[in-house]
Protein backbone atom coordinates (compact mmCIF):
# COMPACT_ATOMS: atom_id res chain seq x y z
CA UNK A 1 0.00 0.00 0.00
CA UNK A 2 1.42 3.49 -0.86
CA UNK A 3 0.49 6.33 1.97
CA UNK A 4 3.16 8.78 1.59
CA UNK A 5 2.54 11.72 -0.85
CA UNK A 6 6.35 11.51 -1.65
CA UNK A 7 6.48 8.45 -3.23
CA UNK A 8 7.93 8.50 -6.39
CA UNK A 9 5.30 7.07 -8.61
CA UNK A 10 2.21 9.68 -7.03
CA UNK A 11 4.98 12.45 -8.07
CA UNK A 12 5.18 10.52 -11.26
CA UNK A 13 0.97 10.25 -11.89
CA UNK A 14 0.47 13.87 -10.99
CA UNK A 15 2.67 15.05 -13.72
CA UNK A 16 1.34 12.58 -16.21
CA UNK A 17 -2.05 13.72 -15.54
CA UNK A 18 -0.72 17.88 -15.51
CA UNK A 19 1.43 17.27 -18.16
CA UNK A 20 0.93 17.02 -22.08
CA UNK A 21 4.69 16.99 -22.57
CA UNK A 22 5.35 14.20 -19.78
CA UNK A 23 2.60 12.26 -21.04
CA UNK A 24 4.66 11.90 -24.99
CA UNK A 25 8.01 11.38 -23.12
CA UNK A 26 6.14 8.62 -21.09
CA UNK A 27 4.01 7.23 -23.68
CA UNK A 28 1.68 6.91 -20.67
CA UNK A 29 -1.48 8.16 -19.03
CA UNK A 30 -3.82 8.06 -16.51
CA UNK A 31 -7.68 7.50 -16.76
CA UNK A 32 -10.05 8.00 -13.97
CA UNK A 33 -13.44 6.65 -13.39
CA UNK A 34 -15.63 3.37 -13.40
CA UNK A 35 -17.87 4.40 -16.75
CA UNK A 36 -14.11 5.59 -18.51
CA UNK A 37 -12.11 2.88 -17.38
CA UNK A 38 -14.79 0.28 -18.37
CA UNK A 39 -14.67 2.14 -21.89
CA UNK A 40 -11.26 2.01 -21.66
CA UNK A 41 -11.06 -1.52 -21.28
CA UNK A 42 -13.71 -2.18 -23.96
CA UNK A 43 -11.45 -0.45 -26.47
CA UNK A 44 -8.49 -2.54 -25.22
CA UNK A 45 -6.32 0.16 -23.68
CA UNK A 46 -3.21 -1.70 -21.92
CA UNK A 47 -3.30 -0.86 -18.40
CA UNK A 48 -0.08 -0.98 -16.96
CA UNK A 49 -1.19 -0.75 -13.37
CA UNK A 50 -4.37 0.23 -11.42
CA UNK A 51 -4.57 2.55 -8.40
CA UNK A 52 -6.87 1.93 -6.06
CA UNK A 53 -8.43 3.34 -3.28
CA UNK A 54 -9.85 0.71 -0.83
CA UNK A 55 -12.47 3.11 1.04
CA UNK A 56 -14.30 4.10 -2.06
CA UNK A 57 -13.30 1.68 -5.13
CA UNK A 58 -16.23 -0.76 -6.07
CA UNK A 59 -14.70 -3.80 -5.26
CA UNK A 60 -16.96 -5.71 -8.29
CA UNK A 61 -14.74 -3.24 -11.01
CA UNK A 62 -11.54 -4.18 -9.92
CA UNK A 63 -11.39 -8.12 -10.63
CA UNK A 64 -12.20 -7.17 -14.11
CA UNK A 65 -7.92 -6.94 -13.51
CA UNK A 66 -5.70 -9.17 -13.00
CA UNK A 67 -4.55 -9.25 -9.60
CA UNK A 68 -0.47 -7.85 -10.54
CA UNK A 69 -1.62 -4.49 -11.81
CA UNK A 70 -3.65 -3.95 -8.33
CA UNK A 71 -1.81 -0.93 -6.10
CA UNK A 72 -3.88 -0.05 -2.93
CA UNK A 73 -3.18 3.56 -1.97
CA UNK A 74 -4.34 5.34 1.02
CA UNK A 75 -7.09 7.95 0.48
CA UNK A 76 -4.67 10.95 0.77
CA UNK A 77 -2.72 9.42 -1.85
CA UNK A 78 -5.69 9.25 -3.99
CA UNK A 79 -7.05 12.48 -3.74
CA UNK A 80 -3.40 13.53 -4.86
CA UNK A 81 -3.32 11.31 -8.06
CA UNK A 82 -7.22 11.89 -9.01
CA UNK A 83 -8.21 14.92 -11.21
CA UNK A 84 -11.43 15.37 -10.12
CA UNK A 85 -13.34 14.09 -6.51
CA UNK A 86 -16.05 11.32 -7.15
CA UNK A 87 -13.86 9.21 -9.30
CA UNK A 88 -14.89 6.12 -7.74
CA UNK A 89 -11.60 5.60 -5.95
CA UNK A 90 -10.03 4.01 -9.33
CA UNK A 91 -7.40 5.20 -11.77
CA UNK A 92 -5.51 3.44 -14.27
CA UNK A 93 -2.41 4.04 -15.46
CA UNK A 94 -2.22 3.02 -19.15
CA UNK A 95 -0.17 2.92 -22.53
CA UNK A 96 -0.80 5.93 -24.53
CA UNK A 97 -0.74 4.53 -28.51
CA UNK A 98 -2.41 7.39 -30.61
CA UNK A 99 -4.54 6.13 -33.00
CA UNK A 100 -3.19 7.08 -36.73
CA UNK A 101 -5.08 7.70 -39.94
CA UNK A 102 -3.40 4.46 -41.60
CA UNK A 103 -4.84 2.19 -38.38
CA UNK A 104 -8.45 3.63 -39.17
CA UNK A 105 -11.34 1.05 -39.66
CA UNK A 106 -13.66 2.80 -41.85
CA UNK A 107 -17.59 1.01 -42.53
CA UNK A 108 -18.84 0.55 -46.18
CA UNK A 109 -20.12 4.17 -46.03
CA UNK A 110 -18.30 5.92 -43.73
CA UNK A 111 -19.28 9.30 -41.89
CA UNK A 112 -16.89 11.50 -40.44
CA UNK A 113 -16.31 14.50 -38.09
CA UNK A 114 -13.25 16.59 -38.51
CA UNK A 115 -12.58 18.89 -36.22
CA UNK A 116 -9.97 21.90 -36.52
CA UNK A 117 -8.37 22.82 -33.06
CA UNK A 118 -10.96 22.94 -31.00
CA UNK A 119 -9.38 24.98 -28.19
CA UNK A 120 -12.27 23.68 -25.26
CA UNK A 121 -12.11 20.48 -23.94
CA UNK A 122 -15.87 20.79 -23.05
CA UNK A 123 -16.63 21.36 -26.35
CA UNK A 124 -14.44 18.62 -27.42
CA UNK A 125 -15.87 16.19 -24.61
CA UNK A 126 -19.26 16.88 -25.99
CA UNK A 127 -18.21 16.17 -30.10
CA UNK A 128 -16.85 12.71 -28.52
CA UNK A 129 -20.47 11.93 -27.05
CA UNK A 130 -22.21 13.22 -30.33
CA UNK A 131 -20.16 10.69 -32.13
CA UNK A 132 -20.87 8.08 -30.15
CA UNK A 133 -24.58 8.85 -29.78
CA UNK A 134 -24.31 8.77 -33.89
CA UNK A 135 -21.81 5.68 -34.51
CA UNK A 136 -19.84 8.40 -36.57
CA UNK A 137 -16.95 6.35 -37.74
CA UNK A 138 -14.18 8.14 -36.57
CA UNK A 139 -12.74 11.64 -35.31
CA UNK A 140 -10.28 13.67 -36.81
CA UNK A 141 -8.83 16.22 -35.24
CA UNK A 142 -6.56 18.84 -37.33
CA UNK A 143 -3.52 19.81 -35.79
CA UNK A 144 -5.18 19.51 -32.16
CA UNK A 145 -3.92 21.84 -29.51
CA UNK A 146 -4.66 19.31 -26.62
CA UNK A 147 -3.72 15.97 -26.51
CA UNK A 148 -6.10 13.10 -26.03
CA UNK A 149 -4.54 11.62 -22.71
CA UNK A 150 -5.77 15.58 -21.05
CA UNK A 151 -8.03 14.47 -18.54
CA UNK A 152 -10.69 16.58 -19.44
CA UNK A 153 -10.78 15.40 -22.65
CA UNK A 154 -11.49 11.98 -20.91
CA UNK A 155 -13.58 13.37 -18.49
CA UNK A 156 -15.77 15.75 -20.64
CA UNK A 157 -16.14 12.88 -23.01
CA UNK A 158 -17.51 10.30 -20.81
CA UNK A 159 -15.02 8.00 -21.80
CA UNK A 160 -15.91 9.11 -25.48
CA UNK A 161 -12.65 9.05 -26.22
CA UNK A 162 -12.32 5.45 -26.06
CA UNK A 163 -15.48 4.39 -27.40
CA UNK A 164 -15.08 6.07 -30.85
CA UNK A 165 -12.04 5.65 -33.38
CA UNK A 166 -10.05 9.44 -32.41
CA UNK A 167 -7.15 10.32 -34.39
CA UNK A 168 -4.74 13.22 -34.52
CA UNK A 169 -3.32 14.63 -37.81
CA UNK A 170 -2.13 17.57 -39.90
CA UNK A 171 -4.96 18.83 -42.39
CA UNK A 172 -2.31 17.62 -45.48
CA UNK A 173 -2.81 14.36 -44.13
CA UNK A 174 -6.01 14.41 -43.61
CA UNK A 175 -7.03 16.37 -46.92
CA UNK A 176 -5.20 13.37 -48.93
CA UNK A 177 -6.70 10.84 -46.59
CA UNK A 178 -10.55 11.79 -47.47
CA UNK A 179 -9.53 11.85 -51.23
CA UNK A 180 -7.57 8.54 -51.48
CA UNK A 181 -10.57 7.26 -49.59
CA UNK A 182 -13.14 9.27 -51.88
CA UNK A 183 -15.02 10.83 -48.80
CA UNK A 184 -16.53 14.57 -49.48
CA UNK A 185 -16.12 16.83 -46.99
CA UNK A 186 -18.49 19.35 -46.05
CA UNK A 187 -17.07 22.19 -44.19
CA UNK A 188 -19.45 24.14 -41.92
CA UNK A 189 -19.24 28.01 -42.64
CA UNK A 190 -21.09 30.58 -42.51
CA UNK A 191 -20.62 31.99 -45.75
CA UNK A 192 -21.80 28.72 -47.45
CA UNK A 193 -24.77 29.24 -50.20
CA UNK A 194 -26.23 25.32 -49.12
CA UNK A 195 -27.74 24.60 -46.26
CA UNK A 196 -27.23 21.65 -44.18
CA UNK A 197 -30.66 20.27 -44.34
CA UNK A 198 -30.73 20.47 -47.87
CA UNK A 199 -27.84 18.68 -48.66
CA UNK A 200 -27.97 14.82 -49.16
CA UNK A 201 -25.42 13.66 -46.43
CA UNK A 202 -26.42 10.18 -47.16
CA UNK A 203 -23.03 9.00 -49.23
CA UNK A 204 -19.62 8.61 -47.83
CA UNK A 205 -18.33 11.72 -46.33
CA UNK A 206 -17.24 14.30 -43.75
CA UNK A 207 -18.56 16.93 -41.45
CA UNK A 208 -15.65 19.81 -40.87
CA UNK A 209 -15.89 22.06 -37.77
CA UNK A 210 -13.49 24.67 -37.08
CA UNK A 211 -12.44 26.71 -33.47
CA UNK A 212 -14.64 28.25 -31.59
CA UNK A 213 -13.53 31.70 -32.28
CA UNK A 214 -12.51 32.04 -35.67
CA UNK A 215 -14.18 29.05 -37.15
CA UNK A 216 -12.08 27.29 -40.30
CA UNK A 217 -9.00 28.33 -42.39
CA UNK A 218 -8.71 29.71 -45.43
CA UNK A 219 -7.40 26.02 -46.31
CA UNK A 220 -10.48 24.07 -44.90
CA UNK A 221 -12.55 26.70 -46.69
CA UNK A 222 -10.55 26.05 -50.33
CA UNK A 223 -9.89 22.77 -49.82
CA UNK A 224 -13.28 20.87 -48.56
CA UNK A 225 -15.88 19.49 -51.50
CA UNK A 226 -18.30 22.13 -50.22
CA UNK A 227 -19.99 24.26 -47.54
CA UNK A 228 -23.04 23.74 -45.75
CA UNK A 229 -24.43 26.10 -43.15
CA UNK A 230 -27.49 26.10 -39.76
CA UNK A 231 -30.41 28.79 -40.67
CA UNK A 232 -29.42 31.30 -38.40
CA UNK A 233 -32.75 32.99 -37.77
CA UNK A 234 -32.49 35.26 -34.55
CA UNK A 235 -29.64 37.84 -33.89
CA UNK A 236 -26.45 35.73 -33.38
CA UNK A 237 -24.47 34.59 -36.35
CA UNK A 238 -22.69 31.36 -34.61
CA UNK A 239 -24.16 28.31 -32.20
CA UNK A 240 -21.59 26.95 -29.74
CA UNK A 241 -19.01 24.43 -31.97
CA UNK A 242 -20.43 21.37 -30.15
CA UNK A 243 -24.11 22.31 -30.68
CA UNK A 244 -23.70 22.76 -34.53
CA UNK A 245 -21.88 19.54 -34.84
CA UNK A 246 -24.56 17.76 -33.10
CA UNK A 247 -27.04 19.40 -35.70
CA UNK A 248 -25.86 18.22 -38.79
CA UNK A 249 -24.19 15.19 -37.48
CA UNK A 250 -27.70 13.88 -36.29
CA UNK A 251 -29.39 15.18 -39.73
CA UNK A 252 -27.07 13.15 -41.55
CA UNK A 253 -27.58 10.30 -39.39
CA UNK A 254 -31.67 10.94 -39.94
CA UNK A 255 -31.06 11.16 -43.70
CA UNK A 256 -29.45 8.23 -43.50
CA UNK A 257 -31.78 6.21 -41.45
CA UNK A 258 -29.97 5.52 -38.02
CA UNK B 1 -14.09 59.99 -13.03
CA UNK B 2 -14.14 57.39 -10.47
CA UNK B 3 -10.26 56.07 -9.89
CA UNK B 4 -10.88 54.95 -6.54
CA UNK B 5 -11.41 51.31 -5.98
CA UNK B 6 -12.87 51.84 -2.46
CA UNK B 7 -15.29 53.71 -4.24
CA UNK B 8 -18.68 53.00 -3.04
CA UNK B 9 -20.34 52.20 -6.48
CA UNK B 10 -17.15 49.92 -7.69
CA UNK B 11 -18.04 48.48 -4.44
CA UNK B 12 -21.35 48.07 -5.32
CA UNK B 13 -20.92 46.53 -8.81
CA UNK B 14 -18.72 43.87 -7.90
CA UNK B 15 -21.51 43.23 -5.76
CA UNK B 16 -23.85 43.17 -8.29
CA UNK B 17 -21.73 40.65 -10.64
CA UNK B 18 -21.33 38.12 -7.55
CA UNK B 19 -24.25 37.85 -5.71
CA UNK B 20 -27.84 36.72 -7.10
CA UNK B 21 -28.98 37.56 -3.51
CA UNK B 22 -27.56 41.50 -4.08
CA UNK B 23 -29.54 41.70 -8.25
CA UNK B 24 -32.37 40.48 -6.27
CA UNK B 25 -32.56 43.30 -3.41
CA UNK B 26 -31.32 46.41 -5.84
CA UNK B 27 -33.40 45.22 -8.97
CA UNK B 28 -30.13 45.82 -10.68
CA UNK B 29 -27.64 43.68 -12.52
CA UNK B 30 -24.92 44.53 -14.68
CA UNK B 31 -24.17 43.69 -18.14
CA UNK B 32 -20.90 43.23 -20.04
CA UNK B 33 -19.30 43.26 -23.86
CA UNK B 34 -19.98 45.43 -26.84
CA UNK B 35 -22.64 42.73 -28.48
CA UNK B 36 -24.54 41.90 -25.33
CA UNK B 37 -25.17 45.68 -24.60
CA UNK B 38 -25.93 45.34 -28.21
CA UNK B 39 -28.64 42.63 -28.24
CA UNK B 40 -29.99 44.49 -24.32
CA UNK B 41 -30.74 48.18 -26.20
CA UNK B 42 -32.51 46.07 -28.92
CA UNK B 43 -34.15 44.17 -26.41
CA UNK B 44 -35.41 47.73 -24.54
CA UNK B 45 -33.27 47.13 -21.33
CA UNK B 46 -33.28 50.22 -19.20
CA UNK B 47 -29.36 50.98 -18.24
CA UNK B 48 -29.19 53.19 -15.25
CA UNK B 49 -25.65 53.60 -15.82
CA UNK B 50 -22.96 53.22 -18.72
CA UNK B 51 -19.05 52.56 -17.11
CA UNK B 52 -16.68 53.01 -19.14
CA UNK B 53 -12.53 52.80 -19.71
CA UNK B 54 -11.52 55.35 -22.37
CA UNK B 55 -8.51 53.35 -22.82
CA UNK B 56 -10.36 50.19 -24.42
CA UNK B 57 -13.57 51.24 -24.95
CA UNK B 58 -15.07 51.44 -28.57
CA UNK B 59 -16.12 55.57 -28.80
CA UNK B 60 -19.05 54.18 -30.99
CA UNK B 61 -20.78 52.06 -29.40
CA UNK B 62 -21.02 55.36 -26.76
CA UNK B 63 -22.24 57.64 -28.76
CA UNK B 64 -25.16 55.52 -28.31
CA UNK B 65 -26.18 56.25 -24.64
CA UNK B 66 -27.66 59.84 -23.05
CA UNK B 67 -23.97 60.99 -22.28
CA UNK B 68 -26.14 61.43 -18.58
CA UNK B 69 -25.51 57.58 -18.37
CA UNK B 70 -21.67 58.03 -19.26
CA UNK B 71 -19.42 57.46 -16.41
CA UNK B 72 -15.66 56.99 -16.95
CA UNK B 73 -13.54 55.00 -14.51
CA UNK B 74 -9.75 54.05 -14.91
CA UNK B 75 -8.13 50.62 -15.99
CA UNK B 76 -7.63 49.22 -12.52
CA UNK B 77 -11.09 50.14 -11.50
CA UNK B 78 -12.59 48.59 -14.64
CA UNK B 79 -10.76 45.48 -13.85
CA UNK B 80 -11.37 45.32 -10.82
CA UNK B 81 -15.82 45.44 -11.62
CA UNK B 82 -15.03 43.47 -15.11
CA UNK B 83 -16.19 39.03 -14.42
CA UNK B 84 -13.81 38.90 -17.73
CA UNK B 85 -11.01 40.23 -19.87
CA UNK B 86 -11.66 41.39 -23.01
CA UNK B 87 -14.74 42.98 -22.22
CA UNK B 88 -14.12 45.96 -24.30
CA UNK B 89 -14.06 48.28 -22.08
CA UNK B 90 -17.79 48.65 -21.43
CA UNK B 91 -20.20 47.51 -18.36
CA UNK B 92 -23.79 48.53 -18.07
CA UNK B 93 -25.68 48.95 -14.67
CA UNK B 94 -29.28 47.64 -15.82
CA UNK B 95 -32.64 47.67 -14.38
CA UNK B 96 -33.46 43.59 -13.61
CA UNK B 97 -37.23 42.95 -14.63
CA UNK B 98 -37.84 39.29 -14.85
CA UNK B 99 -40.25 38.12 -17.38
CA UNK B 100 -43.34 36.83 -16.01
CA UNK B 101 -45.77 33.62 -18.32
CA UNK B 102 -48.01 36.19 -18.45
CA UNK B 103 -45.55 38.88 -19.90
CA UNK B 104 -44.95 36.50 -23.22
CA UNK B 105 -45.48 37.11 -26.01
CA UNK B 106 -46.24 33.94 -28.06
CA UNK B 107 -46.49 33.35 -32.04
CA UNK B 108 -49.77 31.99 -33.93
CA UNK B 109 -47.68 28.18 -33.64
CA UNK B 110 -45.55 28.48 -30.54
CA UNK B 111 -42.28 26.60 -30.27
CA UNK B 112 -40.81 26.51 -26.68
CA UNK B 113 -38.33 25.09 -24.92
CA UNK B 114 -38.64 24.50 -21.15
CA UNK B 115 -35.81 23.83 -19.45
CA UNK B 116 -36.17 22.31 -15.72
CA UNK B 117 -33.09 23.10 -13.30
CA UNK B 118 -29.98 23.04 -15.78
CA UNK B 119 -26.92 23.63 -13.54
CA UNK B 120 -24.34 24.68 -15.42
CA UNK B 121 -24.58 28.31 -16.67
CA UNK B 122 -22.19 27.13 -20.01
CA UNK B 123 -25.30 24.87 -20.81
CA UNK B 124 -27.92 27.44 -20.23
CA UNK B 125 -25.73 29.49 -22.89
CA UNK B 126 -25.70 27.23 -25.63
CA UNK B 127 -29.01 26.53 -25.35
CA UNK B 128 -29.80 30.20 -25.30
CA UNK B 129 -27.69 30.39 -28.39
CA UNK B 130 -29.45 27.70 -29.75
CA UNK B 131 -33.25 29.04 -28.96
CA UNK B 132 -31.81 32.67 -30.53
CA UNK B 133 -30.84 30.58 -33.76
CA UNK B 134 -33.78 28.79 -34.68
CA UNK B 135 -36.03 31.75 -33.27
CA UNK B 136 -37.96 29.89 -30.99
CA UNK B 137 -40.93 31.67 -29.17
CA UNK B 138 -38.83 31.50 -25.55
CA UNK B 139 -37.07 29.57 -23.06
CA UNK B 140 -38.80 28.68 -19.63
CA UNK B 141 -36.54 27.41 -16.96
CA UNK B 142 -38.46 26.02 -14.19
CA UNK B 143 -37.36 26.43 -10.90
CA UNK B 144 -34.18 27.75 -11.40
CA UNK B 145 -30.64 27.19 -9.75
CA UNK B 146 -29.66 30.49 -10.64
CA UNK B 147 -30.91 33.89 -11.91
CA UNK B 148 -30.70 35.51 -15.39
CA UNK B 149 -28.20 38.40 -14.30
CA UNK B 150 -25.40 35.86 -13.63
CA UNK B 151 -22.70 36.99 -15.92
CA UNK B 152 -21.54 33.39 -16.42
CA UNK B 153 -25.24 33.20 -17.95
CA UNK B 154 -25.25 36.41 -19.85
CA UNK B 155 -21.42 36.22 -21.59
CA UNK B 156 -21.91 32.26 -22.13
CA UNK B 157 -25.13 33.25 -24.24
CA UNK B 158 -23.35 35.73 -26.12
CA UNK B 159 -26.37 38.07 -24.85
CA UNK B 160 -28.95 35.76 -26.24
CA UNK B 161 -30.15 36.17 -22.77
CA UNK B 162 -31.75 39.51 -24.00
CA UNK B 163 -32.74 37.84 -28.16
CA UNK B 164 -34.69 35.57 -26.49
CA UNK B 165 -37.98 35.75 -24.12
CA UNK B 166 -36.47 34.16 -21.31
CA UNK B 167 -38.97 33.32 -17.98
CA UNK B 168 -38.52 31.83 -14.75
CA UNK B 169 -41.23 29.92 -13.25
CA UNK B 170 -42.17 27.23 -11.32
CA UNK B 171 -43.49 23.62 -12.93
CA UNK B 172 -46.54 24.03 -11.82
CA UNK B 173 -47.23 27.17 -13.09
CA UNK B 174 -45.76 26.63 -16.10
CA UNK B 175 -47.67 23.53 -16.81
CA UNK B 176 -51.01 25.27 -16.25
CA UNK B 177 -49.60 27.75 -19.00
CA UNK B 178 -49.13 24.86 -21.21
CA UNK B 179 -52.41 23.34 -20.93
CA UNK B 180 -54.67 26.69 -21.61
CA UNK B 181 -52.51 27.57 -24.40
CA UNK B 182 -53.02 24.34 -25.80
CA UNK B 183 -49.59 23.76 -26.29
CA UNK B 184 -47.99 19.80 -26.39
CA UNK B 185 -45.27 19.10 -24.36
CA UNK B 186 -42.79 16.91 -25.23
CA UNK B 187 -40.36 15.34 -22.49
CA UNK B 188 -36.81 14.63 -23.43
CA UNK B 189 -36.54 11.03 -21.74
CA UNK B 190 -34.17 7.97 -22.07
CA UNK B 191 -37.54 6.05 -21.10
CA UNK B 192 -39.42 7.31 -24.25
CA UNK B 193 -40.98 4.50 -26.86
CA UNK B 194 -41.13 7.52 -29.75
CA UNK B 195 -37.80 8.91 -31.74
CA UNK B 196 -37.90 12.74 -31.72
CA UNK B 197 -37.04 12.53 -35.59
CA UNK B 198 -40.55 10.19 -36.55
CA UNK B 199 -42.82 13.09 -34.44
CA UNK B 200 -44.47 15.43 -35.30
CA UNK B 201 -43.40 18.79 -33.70
CA UNK B 202 -45.06 20.73 -36.01
CA UNK B 203 -47.95 22.15 -33.86
CA UNK B 204 -47.54 24.14 -31.03
CA UNK B 205 -45.49 22.54 -29.10
CA UNK B 206 -42.62 22.75 -26.13
CA UNK B 207 -39.87 20.53 -25.56
CA UNK B 208 -38.88 19.58 -22.28
CA UNK B 209 -34.88 19.03 -21.19
CA UNK B 210 -34.11 17.69 -17.37
CA UNK B 211 -30.51 18.33 -15.81
CA UNK B 212 -27.50 17.00 -16.99
CA UNK B 213 -26.93 14.73 -13.84
CA UNK B 214 -29.95 13.18 -13.15
CA UNK B 215 -32.80 14.37 -16.31
CA UNK B 216 -36.37 14.94 -15.78
CA UNK B 217 -37.89 14.66 -12.80
CA UNK B 218 -40.95 11.75 -12.11
CA UNK B 219 -43.70 15.18 -12.13
CA UNK B 220 -41.98 16.10 -16.08
CA UNK B 221 -42.10 12.27 -17.08
CA UNK B 222 -45.68 11.95 -15.53
CA UNK B 223 -47.27 15.45 -16.70
CA UNK B 224 -45.99 15.81 -19.83
CA UNK B 225 -48.23 15.05 -22.91
CA UNK B 226 -45.44 12.42 -24.43
CA UNK B 227 -42.28 11.50 -24.43
CA UNK B 228 -39.24 11.38 -27.12
CA UNK B 229 -36.01 10.19 -27.30
CA UNK B 230 -32.71 10.52 -29.23
CA UNK B 231 -31.23 7.48 -30.85
CA UNK B 232 -28.15 6.34 -28.69
CA UNK B 233 -25.90 3.71 -31.30
CA UNK B 234 -22.83 3.85 -29.14
CA UNK B 235 -22.16 2.79 -25.90
CA UNK B 236 -22.85 5.97 -23.50
CA UNK B 237 -26.49 6.45 -22.80
CA UNK B 238 -26.91 10.22 -22.62
CA UNK B 239 -25.88 13.32 -24.49
CA UNK B 240 -24.85 16.89 -23.25
CA UNK B 241 -27.90 18.53 -22.34
CA UNK B 242 -27.47 21.21 -24.65
CA UNK B 243 -26.54 19.02 -27.59
CA UNK B 244 -29.25 16.68 -26.61
CA UNK B 245 -31.91 20.07 -26.93
CA UNK B 246 -29.97 21.67 -30.67
CA UNK B 247 -30.52 18.46 -32.22
CA UNK B 248 -34.57 18.26 -31.49
CA UNK B 249 -35.47 22.14 -31.33
CA UNK B 250 -33.33 22.25 -35.30
CA UNK B 251 -35.22 18.98 -36.82
CA UNK B 252 -38.30 20.65 -35.15
CA UNK B 253 -37.39 23.98 -37.32
CA UNK B 254 -36.57 20.99 -40.31
CA UNK B 255 -40.22 20.16 -39.81
CA UNK B 256 -41.15 23.30 -39.71
CA UNK B 257 -39.64 24.62 -43.05
CA UNK B 258 -37.66 27.49 -40.46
Amino acid sequence: MISSLQNPRVKQLVKLREKSSERQKQGLFIIEGHGEIALACEAGVVFREIFYCAEIADPALLTRFDPHLLQEVTLPVFEKIAYREHSGGIIGLAEYHPLGLRELRLSANPFLIILEAVEKPGNLGAILRTADAAKADAVIICDPKTDLGNPNVIRSSLGCVFSTQVVAASSDETLDFLKEKKIKSYAAALTAVNYYHETDLTAACAIVMGTESTGLTEKWLREADDQIKIPMRGRIDSLNVSTSCAIIVFEAMRQRGF
